[in-house]
C-alpha cells in the first residue's frame, strides 16, 4: 500500500494567530486530510521532532513526500536535507509546495538558486492548464481560481521543468510557472505554488485535487534504481583485443 | 573579449608515464592549444594552485570555464565548488568534459549522483548526432569517430537534458548520452563525454570543434541577470484592495 | 473499459511466405493476442477492409491505436489518416510500431519528413533504458536483446521527443532514439522501433511489456477537450475600456 | 550574407482603413524596415503575387522566412504550403507572427490544431521573459508591456515547444506561452504572439528587438542536411553473417 508523509515546518501556526484561524491543526493536518479521502496511509513530519520526524524508519515506507516550509528553512539539518535528496534518487516522490521552493531540499536537486519575485497584496490569481493531457490535471478545468493569494512572479529560477503544466496569472500584473515537474535519479518531483500560509488555500477543491494527482504521480514505481559503477567485461567482443591475442 | 579559462585536476598527467606520454604539458595545455585556434584569450588553471587556480579575480574575467577532474574531485574544496556554481547561476558558461560527471561542481548543478557504466577496453566509440540543427555540431559530420576510449553506458544517472545533442555507440555493446546541454540559471552548461587521459581523444579534430563549438555557444551573453525578491507595489491595481479604501 | 483497436497493414503476410511463417495470423493478430492477456477489451483493423477498417463506429470507441503498417502507407486513404490526426487530437492515443514511422498518420502528427538510415542484415539490437522512471518501462530491465533485427540509424527525422525512454544500439555501428513520447492536442503518442515483418521481435516478452505499457499510457484520460475560440468577455475588468465609459 | 523574407497577406491594409492608418504601406514593409537596421538583405512578398510571391528562386535565397496571415488562410495554394514546409526541412528558418498560428504553414509543420482563446478588447499585454538565457531575448528586459493588444490565451494547441522563451499577462484575466522554438528537420521555427493589425505593434521596439533577435536565431546554418535511406553496408562485422561464411 502507498504511503505519503505530510512534513511541514509548523511555526507560523505556532507564532501567528492568524494562521493559527485558517489552519488551527497545522498546514500538514489540513493536507493529510483531504488525502486520506483518496489514499488509506497518509501521516504527518514536523520540524520541532526529533530528526524533523524524518527518520529512516518514517523514509523507508514513504512513497511520496509532501514538503511545506518558510521562514525555518535553515533550521533543517543539512544530513538530513542530503538523506530526503539521496532518498528522492532511490525513487521516493516529492510534491513541494509554495514556499518550499527556497527549501535546502528543493535547491539541491534543481541545482539553481529557486529565487522568484514576490508580493503579499491579497490579489487573484488564476492558475491556467497548459497541458491538458497530463495526469496532474485530471478533474480540473481549464483554469483554478483562488480569490487571495501571494503572488509568485518570473523569473521563477529554476532548470526548464521537464514537464511545465501550469502557469499562473497575477492580478497586479505577473505570470509564473506554478505546476511542473523534474525527475532526479529515479525519482519523481512536482512543484505546486499556491499556498500561502494566511489564506484558506489548501481547503480549495481543485488545489486538493492537484495534491492528489501530484502523490499518486510522483510515488515510487515498482522498478529498481539503475545498476552504475565498474562492468569490466564487454558484451560484445572489443576488435582492439582480439588482434591483441 | 571572451576570455575562456582551461581548468584541469592534472594528476594524471604527473602521476602516469603513460598519460604524460599522451599529454606530456597536461591536458589543460593540449586543450588551450587548440582553442586559442579560435580564441584570442584563453588561459589554464590547476588543481594544486592556489585556490585551485580559481580566484575571484580569475572568475571575473571567465566567461567559460571548462573543467576536466577525475582521481582528485574530492580534493576540490567545497566553498570554490560553491563558488564556480554561482559563477554559473550569474551567468558564466560551463563545459563539463568526460569525467567531469563526478565532480563537486558538476553535481551540485545537476542535483543528481551523475553516475554511470564504465570499462576501460580500449574500445571503438561513434558519436552520433541526433539534433543537427544545434550549433554545437557545426562543422561535424553524421558522427565522430574514435578508434579507443573509455565506455561510458546508460543509464547516466543525469536530469533530463534540455537539449540532447548527440548519442555514442560502443563497440561493446552499449550507448550513452554524450553531448548534452543544460541551463542552471543564467548560466549554459554542455556536458561533452570522450576524452580518457590514456587516449589522445583531444588532438581528434571533431572532438576539438565541439568544444570549440561549446566555448562559443556557452558564453555569457551580454543580458543582466534577472532582478529577484520583495516587489510590493503591484503593477496594477487589485481589487480587493480597492474595496478597502 | 478502455478498448484498443490494433491497425495492421497485412500486406507483407499475404505476399510473403517468410512472414507468414513468423505471422501465419498476421502482425496484428500476434499483438493482439499477447494485448489481452492484460486488456479485455481488443480488437484488430486491417487495411483492406472497407475505410481500412478505421470507420467512425471504430474510432468512436477506440480509447488506443496501435499502428503498424510498411509497403502500403501510401494506400491509405488521406481523409482516413487526417480523420485518426484529429482523433488523436480528440484525445485517442496512438502507438507506432517500426515502419510506422513513415505512415501518413504518424508524419502529418510530426509535421516532419520522419526518414531515417536503415539495414537490413540480421544484426543484434540492444534497446537501453535512459529513463528509468517513465511507466513505458515497468517490468523492463537496463536493456531489451534482440538477436536479429533491421537497423534504424540516426539522424532519425522527428521533433525533439517530449520523452526520450529508450536508444537503441546496433551490431552494425549506429544509435537509434527507439522509444518517444509525443504530445498533439488532447492525445498522447509512443513510438517504438522494433517489429520488423521477418523477425519474431513481438513475441519477445520484453517488447509485448513496452507494447502494453504504451497502450496504457496513452489511452484516452478522462479529460475534456479544451474550449478554443472567441471568448468575447474579458474575466477582469479592461482599464481602457473604463476610461470610455 | 543571409537574406530575409517577409511574407505578408496584406489583406486588412486593403480592406480596412483603421489598418491602413497603422500600417500604411503594409504590415510586411514595417517588419521588413526594422530588419534593416540590423539586416542587410530583406525583401517581402504578398498573398496576391503569382506564387504567392514565394517563387523556388526566392525561396533559393532565402534563409528565414517570416509569416504574417489571418483572415485569407486559406487562400495560400496547398503546394506552396507543402514547399515552403519541405524549405523548412531542408534548413530555411521561420518565424511565425500572431495569427499566423493558424496558417497552413504553421500547422503542418506542428501537426496540431494550432487553435487558442481570443478576444479583441483594447487590453493590456505584459509578456515576461521565463528563460533569460536564450539569445532570443538578448536586448530585453524582465517584460514587454504593450498598452493596447487582442488577447490570446490558452490552451494554445501546439505540441510542447523546444524552448519556452516568454509568456503572456493579459489585463483581461488570462495567459499565453508567446515565444516558443520548435525544430522541424534541419530547419529552427520561432513562434512570436503580439502583432493584431489595429495595433501600432511592430513599431514598439521591444518587439521589433525580438524579431531581430528571432531571424538571426532562426537563419539556415553552414550544416548540411542527414543523409537517409538505405545503407546496406553495416560499419561494423555482423557476428550472425561471419557464422554464415
Amino acid at each position: 500500500m502507498m504511503h505519503i508523509t505530510v512534513w511541514n515546518e509548523n511555526r507560523h501556526e505556532k507564532e501567528n494567530p492568524d494562521v493559527q484561524k485558517v489552519y488551527p491543526d497545522g498546514i500538514h493536518e489540513a493536507i493529510r486530510s483531504f488525502l486520506t479521502e483518496d489514499y488509506d496511509s497518509v501521516s504527518t513530519a514536523v520540524l520541532d521532532e526529533p530528526e524533523h520526524g524524518l527518520t529512516d524508519d518514517v523514509l523507508d515506507k514513504t512513497d511520496v513526500l509532501i514538503w511545506w516550509g518558510h521562514k525555518a528553512h535553515e533550521e533543517v539539518r543539512d544530513d538530513i536535507a542530503a538523506k530526503v535528496q539521496e532518498r528522492v534518487w532511490n525513487g521516493m516522490g516529492l510534491v513541494v509546495l509554495h514556499s518550499g521552493h527556497f527549501s535546502k531540499v528543493f535547491k539541491r536537486l534543481m541545482g539553481t538558486g529557486c529565487d522568484l519575485k514576490w508580493r503579499e497584496a491579497d490579489e487573484k490569481e488564476r492558475i491556467w492548464v497548459v497541458d491538458p493531457t497530463h495526469p496532474l490535471t485530471e478533474g480540473i478545468g481549464s483554469c483554478i481560481e483562488l480569490e487571495k493569494e501571494e503572488m509568485y512572479g518570473e523569473h521563477f529560477d529554476i532548470p526548464v521543468p521537464d514537464e511545465l503544466v501550469m502557469v499562473s496569472w497575477f492580478e497586479g500584473g505577473e505570470v509564473f510557472r506554478s505546476l511542473c515537474t523534474f525527475r532526479r535519479g529515479s525519482g519523481k518531483i512536482v512543484y505546486f505554488r499556491p499556498g500561502h500560509e494566511t489564506y484558506p488555500t489548501y481547503y480549495h477543491p481543485d488545489v486538493q485535487r492537484v495534491i492528489k494527482n501530484a502523490a499518486g504521480w510522483a510515488a515510487r514505481k515498482a522498478g529498481e534504481r539503475p545498476v552504475y559503477g565498474h562492468h569490466p567485461e564487454p558484451l560484445e567482443t572489443i576488435s582492439s583485443k582480439e588482434e591483441d591475442e
